[in-house]
């Protein structure tokens, strides 16, 4: 292998880095020079190489010097990490390397229960494998399925049920596919058999035979009684398509309103840098409004779907989207015209593949304006005077296809310091066969097409919010809203309610209450707001959602204590970024947050993480099926006091002139009437 | 009086009225004649004329004929209302009319103890005689103002904290206009003195003083001392407008996607009748998809906005936005490109003046597409091959001013047979005077700018969901997600959980649990889903809020029982239209759902009526003065086994030839970096 570079170009780019930019591809080259330079002759199976966040200490001063336009010191050391297999022993290592020097920072063997998440490469050669198994294809003759049909697999991430299993495993859900189409809906026609394979000997390790009643029973492989698949490809369906809707065209004929240099963004007094992570995905850093600090780092930390069919082998369904396989590697590379509309900016990512070739990901990430209505209007009633001002937002989002399901993740900048995290989960529910009876129907699950049923589930996410609310000493506290007692002197009418403030002053959970309308808040101790007299603070707008539901000594709570509280609190530490731990695949405890929460740390006016749980239950409906409309959540951060007046007062009115909207004219008893 | 049309004419405008259109101008002139003819030589002054909501069981018949194509049977009898005093004697009477036979049906003259709403002839006259009272201008003198500086009042709603009250009283606040400016915001410049009026007899009643320290003490009132205006009009600003804010167009080259007849709107597979009252402003009427019934009326039915500051006489401050005043009237007439952007459809309104007179409300409710990004997308990993359908929706929406807040109330329909209805409240925080002394602030409010407070408050809406889900005939009933016990043979590894239902049977209350998911779903149990095996539903995606606030023995609490429970299901009855009753304003207890819902009706399959409380608890931040950035809330009907399939797979693709999208081209690092 050789550089892909002269040296001195080479050189340039590297030192061209920014502390926060994402993996080059050119790093990519070096990581693997480096490995392959320390093991010599051992043959490396690559599974991820990416950039390791940059020390916090060492980058703040950059960050400091950055915004107030002082000289800049020396960038944090800009180090690489690396999971690898070693091809000969099928052992798995993490590596951290260091470009500028040329050297390993450290490659160590990770214990025999540690797996690694999935990559793309893996996936592919499992599935083939798999379809093309003697035993699997002697279970497909089985199904005598009419001509035309093929079958074909999802390999799943294992899950856990055992404290004992060391092998690298996955589970292959088998599908029908009924046409000769790139989106046929396999999903559909579940089959009835699940094979289990060792993904580090290729071994089939047993063929799992999946439930179809209502009960536990299962049966071996039965011919295949044709039912009508369930289509969402647009060539696919019955149905034509309508034909009443007008094109909605967003046009900004000066441009638009941010600007960017490199992954630096500038809107509207907000800047902030365009991360990306293999297993992030997007990633925000260092977001100023107006030159003041708010956050250090935004991120989706970790998510897990556990799912609530209580019959092996799905008991084993849980995945953990980030940790398992990487909403960074599972970024769509998007369209003009098809994930975005109006002036759109593109951002890319990099990955490599398990040779250790850098794999440019184009277009993983968007970014542009959207108009959501109005900001704020008064009228004076007495004479109609009215200031209008419309709300402009800038989305930066991404679009993640994990196996079924698709997650649309989104940051939504607005003019009055809000930040939104919306997620919208659409794509394919993850199916089960049911037999095709009269009036077959099971507890934990819908039937959302002939033969077919998806399970309950939840999807439980992990945001990990890094503030610097004007520095990065912050507490967090949460504030409750309670009636003031009844009392002759203080409270004669029973009118009066008040806020009362608690600290979390030792790292921990916390839980929402909706009842106290209970709202948490990032404050900075040493920053007192001269208008309401109190420091200065963010606060969360939560979602409230249901915790985890399986039961407390299952693994999928152990797995995921960060699913059983929607608030936790750190203190901060290099390398703790991923609710449940560094690794999720097949893990057995929760090394993330249930370890780092239960530290005796002090909390208080510190540099402290604070984590927020949320998300969705889903008890599946038929309409989410073939494809499912995007079911949205969304938090905002929200200054509470860190200003001292609606800082979007100076977003000029929203007027015709500027908007150029159109009146719709047209016939009708109104208009009649008028003429009477 | 004389009628304003020839007698055919008018004929034919009265036959042209379809049962659900609003209020026609020519209306008011006959309910006048009507009411003059039978009360000859009383002097009247009017405060509403409205349409009397049509007979629901004559209704019906014609609206199934017209979604049928059937034979059209007679139209259900056209009633109006009236509320009026008598001039001579101050008594309050409530008339209804007929305008085809021109004869009242009854006026009877209402309880002493009953005030009807305030009107915006009353509120003008309220506040000028105020303004000229010479013991309120001797109050002013009192402060001792600055040149140029005058002061003016906004009447509020009196409240209650009496029992045996029956005067129509009003209490006026006064604040300071610092600059001679239609947009001058008084709000910020609080009195410490507000004059109570009797509205009938227009006396001075007394003149409260306002608490301005952190206790309830008051003192006469002292030298004004100057602080600074906070204002919020772009041309009374300190600083520059932004410069930034790039233009962006919505354009619809082909014309909108829907289609207006008279009242009726057809649009994607929806069709429904924008209504109008005085009382609820925008009301949807008979929303079918596809041609099928969902829901027979869709109203904002009531909200209150009780203040939580205990000092009198901020505790009478308990607003009901639509009974005491109305979101009909209140609403403002909009102006494109300055409310709307895009292609507007507007809708118009009437009231009636205190004399009789028609007063035509101009564009008080706007209709619009809007893009909200993806409604679903799904990519097949194997072959990059993605299905992406954009989310067009519907906006139907008015805005209210209510003395200083305003709500942006809109119903919004998408393409998958949801509806959306979301409220913006923005405008301007109800404020108190606070001493301009260091450190001084109250447990009950924020300090916003200097020398003004703005207590802690609730806003705690009710919407009425007349359901039709299939006909009339319907069932409340809410699903817990609810974990399965452990058991070695059903639930052997923890994992499972299931749904329990439980169906509200006798009409009443129910409250929410995040805890359990809890989801309220109105199904029909004479129509099967034939997918998932279960009756036809629509679910009601919840907003969770914290119930009401104030003491079990408060007036707030007696007035507003709505308030107490976020679920209520009440069996139909005509004329059952408002949570909190048919008059709220001094009002001693709620004579609405409080009465409706503990009658001992079976609300099982049946004609039901559903409400939803849910709101705000709003505990000001600096960041909502002088102008409160929109606080956005909204809850969802969604389908839920209502279609057998998403109803948007025949939603055409998203392309880049109907999206017309542009790609943002920067020189960036990024695009250097590909030279390389």
């Amino acid at each position: 292998m050789s550089l892909p570079l002269r040296k001195d170009a080479l050189a340039k780019t590297l030192s061209s880095l920014h502390p926060f930019d994402p993996l080059d591809p050119v790093e990519v080259k070096l990581a693997v020079l480096i490995l392959e330079k320390a093991l010599p002759g051992v043959p490396l199976r690559y599974k991820r190489i990416d950039v390791l966040e940059p020390i916090k200490k060492d980058t703040v001063p950059y960050l400091e010097a950055e915004r107030l336009g002082s000289p800049l010191p020396k960038k944090p050391a800009r180090l690489l990490f690396a999971y690898f297999h070693r091809r000969d022993t099928g052992g798995f290592f993490k590596a951290v390397v260091n470009v500028d020097t040329m050297k390993p920072v450290y490659i160590k063997e990770l214990p025999k229960d540690v797996q690694g998440p999935a990559d793309i490469d893996e996936l592919i050669e499992i599935e083939e494998i798999c379809n093309k198994h003697p035993a699997v294809l002697a279970e497909i003759e089985k199904l005598q399925l009419p001509k035309g049909y093929t079958v074909c697999n999802d390999p799943w991430i294992y899950g856990t049920d055992s404290d004992s299993e060391t092998r690298r495993l996955c589970q292959c859900y088998m599908y029908i596919i009924e046409a000769d189409h790139p989106e046929s809906n396999h999903y559909s026609l579940p089959c009835a058999f699940s094979p289990v394979f060792d993904q580090v000997t290729k071994e089939l390790i047993r063929i799992d035979q999946l439930p179809t009643g209502a009960d536990f029973t299962t049966q071996s492989t039965q011919p295949w009684k044709p039912v009508k698949c369930v289509q969402y490809a647009h060539d696919l369906l019955d149905e034509p398509l309508r034909t009443d809707l007008k094109p909605y065209l967003v046009k900004q004929p000066e441009g638009p309103s941010f600007s960017v240099v490199g992954r630096e963004v500038s809107w509207q007094k907000w800047r902030f840098r365009v991360g990306f992570t293999n297993r992030d995905g997007l990633v925000l850093y260092n977001v100023t409004y107006d030159g003041r600090q708010t956050f250090y780092r935004l991120s989706m930390s970790e998510m897990t779907v556990p799912y609530g069919d209580p019959r092996a082998p799905f008991h084993r369904k849980q995945a953990f989207d980030a940790g398992d396989v990487g909403f960074g590697i599972t970024a769509n590379q998007l369209a003009l015209g098809c994930d975005c509309l109006g002036h759109i900016k593109y951002f890319d990512g990099c990955r490599t593949d398990s040779k250790g070739n850098a794999v440019l990901l184009k277009n993983i990430i968007c970014m542009h304006e959207q108009d959501n209505g109005i900001q704020h209007k008064h009228t004076n009633y007495r004479n109609n005077a009215a200031t209008i001002v419309r709300n402009r937002e800038l989305v930066v989002q991404m679009i993640c296809t994990v196996s079924n399901y698709e997650y649309i993740l989104a940051w939504v900048f607005d003019q009055a310091g809000n930040i939104e995290h919306e997620i919208r989960a659409t794509g394919i529910l993850s199916t089960m066969p049911i037999d095709n009876e009269s009036g077959l129907k099971v507890p934990w699950g819908t039937n959302v097409g002939p033969g077919v049923m998806a399970a309950y589930h939840q999807h439980l996410f992990s945001v990990r919010i890094d503030p610097a609310i004007d520095g990065h000493n912050n507490t967090l506290y949460y504030e409750d809203s309670v009636p003031m007692p009844v009392d002759k002197e203080l409270n004669p009418f029973g009118m009066g309610y008040t806020s009362k403030q608690t600290v979390i002053s030792q790292a921990g959970f916390a839980d929402l209450s909706v009842e106290k309308n209970r709202v948490f808040k990032i404050r900075n101790d040493s920053k007192v707001n001269e208008v309401s007299l109190k420091p200065v603070a963010y606060k969360l707008h939560s979602v409230p959602s249901q915790m985890l539901l399986m039961s407390q000594d299952s693994f999928a709570r152990k797995r995921a204590a960060f699913a059983e509280h929607a608030m936790w609190v750190t203190k901060y530490q290099d390398d703790e970024l991923y609710a449940a731990g560094e690794f999720t695949n097949q893990s057995r405890v929760d090394t993330g947050l249930k370890e780092w929460a239960a530290r005796d740390d002090s909390v208080e006016n510190t540099d402290i993480v604070v984590w927020h749980t949320f998300g969705l239950t889903h008890n599946p409906r038929p309409e989410d099926f073939p494809v499912m409309p995007c079911e949205r959540i969304s938090f905002m951060l929200k200054p509470d006091g860190f200003f001292t007046k609606n800082p979007a007062l100076d977003v000029p009115p929203s007027t015709q002139g500027f908007n150029q909207s159109t009146l719709h004219k047209e016939e009708s008893c109104c208009t009649d009437k008028s003429k009477l």
